[in-house]
């Protein structure tokens, strides 16, 4: 990294990509159940964002003949992170495509790449903040929307959980090593062997996390992407308004890992799976080690007490997150 | 800061040291009513820190004849920080005193100086982080104690509030330049001049906040430190404890800076006001625009509702937080 | 009592008949922020209940040159009751009106009366507990809508506060010796004169509070009407929702009388002042002492923590919930 | 009942007596992590309440060579209703011994007898309402002991839910016209036959459920006794509270019957098994037509959502609640 005055780094997660087999279905989900704002729709792309997020959107919504992820994409540090990551990548062998201004409503110069697990990555810096229209703005300076204008309205985006048939051990390292990210906590099968890690750049325990799958379909899938709310007892209203929707869900329940509450929901328009996320610690520890969950120790370590999370053993519906794109605007 | 490799930099508050005139009622206070766990105590300092706390102490209590912070501690972000902080301060004409490894029990080697507020700062990096006894550790193994013990029982420490009869200015410049804290929301009086501010290295929207009081009695006052509560019915959950203590307090309420609930109380024992603090919002932005708040924005950026914070007109006891010492085993 | 097998009884409070000078702003704050539903709307009256309520409606809207209750209803125990109640009002040398079925939507047979007061009361047995259209019933069997589809969601309605300029005594005399509340309790004056008194058929505290204002305009004031919430937080919640739309309140705080969680809000349309209840006692006992609050207790009766409620220094604003009554259909 | 003036009846639930065979174990469970106080202990018998129960007693502890339950007892209307429930029972043919003024500590003179499922019930109206010592009282005038002192620290009793291998509704009728209990919700097997059914002689749901279950040891057997907390959220802290010692327990989840949340866990002393209980809703309505669930709602009925609560296939461990008993001082 000795290219750089300083090597990029990445600030935060930005947002999920999703495209939708039922865009209707998809969109009455996140809008009016979940109760994520829409900051715009250009040519079919929705632009959604919680009420306490201040970027242009943590999601977006666009039509198509597969549910699957076009990309997850993550906010760097400096506007010249961007280009610099893209050094970097490339010197480290990976293909680097380069997102102009514009192409994603509101957003910069980016760039897209895969993970070594072929998860489709984008990481960008310039970002819009649009102040929403009067009657939805918040009284608050500090605050983006108006809270609770509908449905379970999760405060910001939280983090995202990656599957993948490898070794999930590639993909940390390559988090680690190419993305900054620093391993937070970690299960080990009987053998030592590293099954999942949680890593954050952030003081969150976590931003991302990468479960090795074995008899997952590919090497890149989405097991989830999560909001947060700030409140246990809101995963408990939010438990409420799935079941008057009809909406199946697992939880509540508490992790072990990360300490925080859950209910997990799949979009009944694309599938994917959305966490509603509370409580839990944060890391301000510069010198943190990681916490080392033993393969004894996973049920605890999934779920701590509540409707059981993590791998049970039946076979659970992801999202492809990874290849066919053929983005627009891509030089 | 040519002369590093890398600027030094702060990574989380680490501790208040606490002076009290009556250490009996301070140590009821902190210990049954707040709740803290006491690490140990060595030559009748007390070490204490929350349930969710991971560092040896976050407070500490000692018998004085006059209540008073003796200093509050940063944690560097590296081991050698310590020292180009010592290289740095030196170099603007700061006096740095340096403290040897073991002066505070758990801590390793430190520097302590002044704000050019006289405010006594202490940074460290070692820390010790031991484990409880088993009767008292907790369950998992990212938390530190069992939770719920007694009283209160906030996870961790949160913030501190410093208050100055100077030019907040000179304040938050001298954290900003030489410290690295970055502004995220501040108040201006009617000539649009900074009243005060509120900063943080962490994504935290302020690990120490800074407020011009005129008729403060000296420049180095304390206003309050802070610890944290995962939910805002653990706020309420306080009212009732201290009511039923006897122990008066400002709140519940709920700031429009930084979003968070409040209860406000004092320890009958020293008289330091301690803020039981929950929610609120993180910034995880590096191009955060701090939040201006006008002067006659000021009631809501103190008080968005609830039992009124912040400069009401009566005058607020502090506790003085600046000279005065005479450090054993400093160099 | 000889002349009936069984005296008459009060089951329950039913609803409040609020006229409003502003009904469409009325209708917006009961509607969108209270977020109460509309069962129907019939000749202008807009019939509202919470989702949780199961009867017809807890409170009617009606357009009228002048914001006033035009009554408050209780349900009796039984159907023959409220022809017991006519006889046993009569005998006291009340007057009584007979209100035909169907007079106010979904009820039956009633009567109406004033109190030595003169506030406004109607006896029902028969009211109509129609099943939503299928997108708004809930789930579960025993639950009417599905909840938090708007704005603070309240349960169910709870109680009446009435106010007035004449010794409270009388008022509560009577409704002791003709409707069988019983006092729960009570609020007296350095003379042990009672001021206030909280009294209830039911294992609430209070379904009606009884205070004396002697400058109170009128003998029959609404202090205030109030709904239910399940949760503390959920109170926590409604202030932001509030404070969003720029409604000013009072709280959130802590009755020491009933225990209670409240916020106390105007509807901008009418002026009657509502307050959001949570938490609180349930009195199971039959040989209940009433608690008695001397006056030197009343500020810690009326505020136990929180933003003061209560009889404070400045005049409150309150609805006339007397006479001027024509009502159609009256015999 | 033309016997009476007034046909007797029962207030509410007044206390369970636990024999247990490990009273350390039980003790330290009932005290230290649900936290109830001790109000007294006599001849070996510890007499527990909750920090707002009003009367000496909601549970009691005796240590036994056998873990069972030696009653239930339920607090008469009126003082009379001891004698008359005696008389309006003899008639029906029912066993009934008399239990003398202090044979239970605190506790008037009472009546014990069986179901018809033997379960043993004990009536009674005069009991002690105890003040706590200073430094235990409650600050509020209406409240027994301060709250929060140690564990879960639930409120007050709720109910009991008993289980029984013959018809249950053998046990209903005879509760509904024996002793005046509600039907408010029941549950029934495809032929329609009641499986279940939840009653109150209060507003509560049920101030007691009776369960059929065919394979049960006995007739007469407790399910589980309830303890109320005031909000969802601390249904939340006490699951955490119950792993941080190790205790395994059921939920938290949400049931559809009753509407309320819950956490069960099984004393380690005795086996009883405890529900913490919140939320739910209260029945205000003379008129209440009971809720019928059909055999194929009885999933939804019994867990509305969250860790699956009822009658899951494998077989649970209940206490014995009927004969064995050579009560003392009984005539």
């Amino acid at each position: 990294m000795e290219k750089f005055d300083q090597a990029p780094e990445i600030a935060k997660l930005g947002h999920v990509a999703l495209i939708s087999a039922d865009i209707e279905k998809s969109l009455w989900f996140f809008k009016e159940i979940v109760g994520l704002e829409e900051t715009t729709e250009v040519d079919g792309v929705h632009y959604l964002r919680a009420w306490g997020d201040f970027e242009h959107h943590t999601m977006s919504i666009t039509a198509g003949s597969e549910s699957r992820i076009d990309h997850i994409a993550w906010k760097a540090k400096r506007r010249e992170d961007v280009d610099n990551f893209a050094i970097l990548l490339k010197d480290a062998g990976v293909e680097v495509e380069l997102v102009k201004d514009g192409t994603e409503t509101g957003q910069g110069d980016a760039i897209r790449f895969q993970l070594p697990s072929e998860h489709n990555f984008e990481i960008y810096f310039d970002m819009e903040k649009p102040v929403p229209d009067l009657h939805r703005r918040a009284v608050l300076k500090n605050q983006t929307y108006k809270a609770w204008a509908k449905g379970i309205s999760p405060r910001r985006i939280d983090h995202v959980n990656i599957a993948t048939n490898i070794d999930s051990k590639i993909v940390t390292d390559f988090l680690a090593e190419k993305l900054g990210f620093k391993m937070r906590e970690y299960l080990v099968d009987p053998s030592d062997k590293q099954i999942s890690g949680w890593m954050s750049v952030t003081q969150l325990v976590h931003d991302i996390a990468v479960m090795s799958i074995p008899d997952a379909e590919t090497s890149h899938q989405l097991h989830h992407f999560s909001y947060w709310l700030d409140n246990s007892q809101d995963v408990l209203r939010a438990a409420d308004i799935l079941s008057e929707q009809g909406l199946e869900f697992v939880g509540p329940g508490k992790h072990g890992i990360s300490q925080a509450m859950y209910v997990y929901v799949q979009d009944p328009g694309s599938g994917v799976r959305l966490e509603l996320f509370s409580n839990g610690y944060l890391i301000f520890e510069p010198d943190w080690e990681p916490v080392k969950w033993k393969f004894d120790e996973m049920a605890v370590g999934f779920t701590y007490w509540g409707e059981q999370s993590g791998t049970s053993g039946k076979k659970e519906l992801m999202l492809n997150a990874g290849p066919v794109r053929e983005t627009q605007g891509i030089e």
